[in-house]
């Protein structure tokens, strides 16, 4: 199995034991945790594949399917092992959106040639399964949350493109991008790291709540 | 017309009144309910039609499009009509989900040629208007409520491909298959029934509320 | 470029912008910008070609996503001069609907050939950038409110079908319905005007709530 497989059947896992959690958050039996974890490990890979049009992946290779479905079953049994399920979910997701970006952004690439469709590829694929499971479990999504997160996806994929165009291999350009974003995702769950948010009339805050609007 | 186009006719059409009924109880104007009913009359077959990469069947026939902007204007003019308009959506939504989710499964079958393909489809078609109705017409998902839901549609595309296997006639299988769907989630609807959740620690409740997490 | 092009980015610019304000009113941080603007610009119209199953746009044409980028970086270093920027949205959204609404019936009968198939487009395109962006940024979305919206895209898309019909060129038919599109959204934010909702028992208010069910 090449690097970049790896890293496509890593985010595919990884995202699909965090619909189980949420499943298990949401205290749903266990076709619920079937379904959210297959929604949320193949979701974005879905979109990406029906935009690029190409076939999608786990209709022509029904292993990804069995996955999400043996990630669904063993969540159900053994979450209840671990201590803090939603901070399990949350790095998780994090491995797998550093995983899913920077193949997204590889495949975005391949198929395309075009960077900028790349990096909106890995965008899309990093964190599109995130979005989908929150708003079906109907939890507040991953996006509103103050840390970085669609931004780690972004960074993946820009450095996968810029060390591809440098002329590093494949595997080693797929390392970087990863670990870039995982160090950025991570970086922001510990020490909870953040941009500038967006502030209205920039020096002059109102005198009641300073950056609200 | 065949017995499986049908399903198909049927899956559609209800869900469409479903959708409908929704906008009712939004009170929407008649815009409103055309758009409700057309999103989840057609959105499961989209979905399905996108990801197997055959041409959209409402694009393909067009008396899709017809079917649905009719069932909304009845629903518009005889929806006080009925006495608990949200008992007639669960029920209305049961049959689509059951003749849906067959019609999703023979369709994924024949053009897949993969049982496992089919059973995620006879899911995504049986399931997917019903989730989008609720997502956009702001409703408590269908997908949080503890009866059996998604399990309805996965039996009875998983019974249908069960049916093929062993031989019987397509016109058989399809009416084992929506049978045992209807049965399913129709027995939930009256008698409660459901899977056992996820339950947190199983054995040890904590003091407090002992399934919450 | 011809009129319909111009339409067309029209409508990807300025439902950009409206994601763009979206974002500025959760105070996203400059990728959070990005990435609203970007689902909010290219989201009808990815939509309408997965549906029509030709080349996404923007997969095509990398212009598109430089513009929703543009677009987002201005609306995040301007947009506290204006007032109101929930009104801003709502206006630049009015414009959007208007010309993307005709860019999809146009696109949609340019390659179906069919007016049903183009009206659905036209809907679909014109309102769905905002439902989207509605959903992800987690604000109340447009479709609940009273005023009129998806029946302006589709009074827009069925005008601009006619003026086709009976021989008018494109550039004439499609300022016709987005002229059309815009009166009808821009008077029913100026004047309060709605379609008459959908009432229960009509004529036999109940006592306590006379129309809600």
């Amino acid at each position: 199995m090449s690097a970049i497989t790896f890293l496509d059947y890593v985010g595919v896992t990884l995202f699909a034991v965090t619909g189980a959690l949420s499943a298990s958050r949401k205290q749903m039996d266990i076709i619920g945790f079937l379904f959210l974890a297959t929604v949320t490990g193949v979701g974005g890979g879905t979109a990406r594949d029906l935009i690029l049009d190409v076939p999608v992946f786990w209709v022509e290779q029904h292993l990804y399917i069995l996955v999400c479905a043996g990630a669904a079953v063993v969540t159900f049994f053994a979450a209840h092992l671990v201590e803090s399920r939603y901070k399990w979910l949350l790095w998780l997701d994090a491995i797998a959106l550093a995983a899913y970006g920077v193949f997204g952004a590889y495949k975005g690439l391949a198929i395309t040639g075009s960077p900028f469709v790349a990096v909106v590829m890995g965008m899309i694929t990093g964190t599109l399964g995130g979005i989908l499971r929150d708003l079906l479990a109907n939890e507040p999504s991953v996006l509103m949350r103050k840390e970085i997160y669609i931004t780690a996806a972004m960074a993946g994929a820009v450095c996968y493109i810029l060390a591809i165009a440098i002329g590093l291999p494949v595997i080693v350009a797929s390392g970087v991008g990863f670990v870039v974003a995982l160090c950025i995702r991570g970086g922001s769950l510990m020490f909870g790291w953040n941009l500038p948010p967006y502030k209205s009339r920039p020096g002059r805050p109102p005198p009641g709540r300073p950056t609200a609007v």
